[in-house]
């Protein structure tokens, strides 16, 4: 999917949300547990209630990979059941070695067909690259995330004054561009989002910890949008779990519409 | 496996090898493809013939996941048939938020048994610290890895005047020690090796890039060798591809036998 595709689906829907797919065995409801595939079916009727809210689903590749091959399995079959027009990101933070990013993007942008995947940025160049190299596809590159630890090394000083994550994201400019990068900036880190804008004024900025994590839309907003949006902001537990009885995917819808009606003031 | 049993299979084996199982079904032998599970197939043979020169094995998980829910029941075979005395590595670099990296934990050590995981360390205390919570499990965390993009981040120079892969170790004593933490450290880097073991004496450090990648046994060993071995040292390629014929099992045993002869001098 193009940027200006992304940006006619967020224009189209007044949205930029993106549903975390967090599916966890243990938190679905009861009744689900006797369907032939759980998580599946969880995510089938998720997407079914959520889906004219929001314009893109991430589901996270832990929560798959917990359950073995089974797990490989539901989700094989969730990202068949997405609609070709929502915008798909493998959470995944994958990043290694050339030989071995290049069998990673084999496995999300080719078998599985994912638009995008969460790159980790530690091992540098090659190890992002691979992923570049598929036109049409995106890496969503980790800057300045959302959680605690984030300031144990991200938010470091460098000699040149700068923080390691701005050195993350200038650095990646050699590489790819606002077409086929994108970066995950924490909704906890306002601060740090009008310094990301200020490097790549025109990226789309992939935004969790909006919801359970404490973030607020706002202030996301007003540090992060551009003229083309620039943000898909994720909720994916404030979602997904928002009843765990037989109604989880009517709450969910609910849920949904409340951040799609709030966004779209913004837009 | 604790550090003193991992210390005593290097002793008896007379070898630090680390066999990688970067099984690419592009690569093995043809007379293979025919059998049920080519894949698990290539890796029996492989384990087979070099049981006797190698302490640990690392199946690569990108070469797993490209071949979908398929390739992970490959591995979950493969799991099942190394033997418990063997240190076993999942090359996985994973790394995120708390509840994310609980779930890896639990694919890894829980459904999948493996010893130890690499964890790429750019998220943090809380994305590393879930896989230190199961006893007798070991976490590898990237410090300074074998590959050219290396250089972009891992050896920038920090306001302190160190560079971000000393600091990321010194961090990381923080969470862990030397009888649940290891280190990646490149071989075509022994001089990061000498100022690795200057602030992690006693850790075992996993060391990539012999062989195929150009680092060299000998200086692998003069600089970051301690008096409990201290080192795994991988290959990967230059075993397991030594040949693509029928005889591919038969030669990697003698490439693994190499290895340990030379290694058996250094012990």
């Amino acid at each position: 999917m193009t940027r200006s595709e992304l940006f006619a689906q967020i224009q189209k829907k007044k949205s930029f949300l993106c549903v975390g797919l967090d599916t966890d065995i243990k938190k679905i409801p009861q009744h689900l547990l006797d369907t032939e595939d759980p998580i599946f079916e969880f995510n089938k009727q998720i997407i079914d209630a959520t889906l004219p809210y929001t314009v893109a689903y991430k589901p996270n590749l832990a929560f798959y990979e917990s359950l073995g091959s089974k797990g490989l399995i539901a989700l094989e079959k969730t990202m068949d059941y997405i609609a070709d027009e929502v915008f798909t990101i493998a959470d995944a933070k994958r990043g290694d070695i050339g030989n071995t990013s290049d069998m990673y993007a084999r496995a999300f942008f080719e078998n599985m067909n994912f638009d995008s995947v969460t790159v980790a940025p530690y091992m540098g160049n090659d190890s992002v690259s691979p992923f570049l190299q598929y036109v049409g596809k995106w890496v969503i590159l980790l800057a300045a995330t959302s959680n605690k630890g984030s300031k144990d090394f991200q938010e470091l000083k460098l000699e040149t004054g700068e923080m390691l994550f701005e050195k993350v994201i200038e650095t990646s400019l050699e590489w790819g561009n606002a077409d086929n990068l994108m970066y995950v900036v924490g909704a906890t880190r306002p601060e740090s989002l009008v310094n990301v804008r200020k490097i790549v004024p025109d990226s789309f900025l992939l935004i969790p910890g909006v919801g359970a994590q404490g973030g607020s839309l706002a202030e996301v907003c007003k540090a992060g949008m551009n003229d083309q949006c620039g943000l898909l902001v994720n909720s994916s537990r404030g979602i997904i779990y928002a009843s765990q009885g037989e109604d989880f995917a009517e709450k969910a819808a609910i849920e949904a519409q409340k951040l799609q009606m709030q966004m779209a003031e913004f837009l």
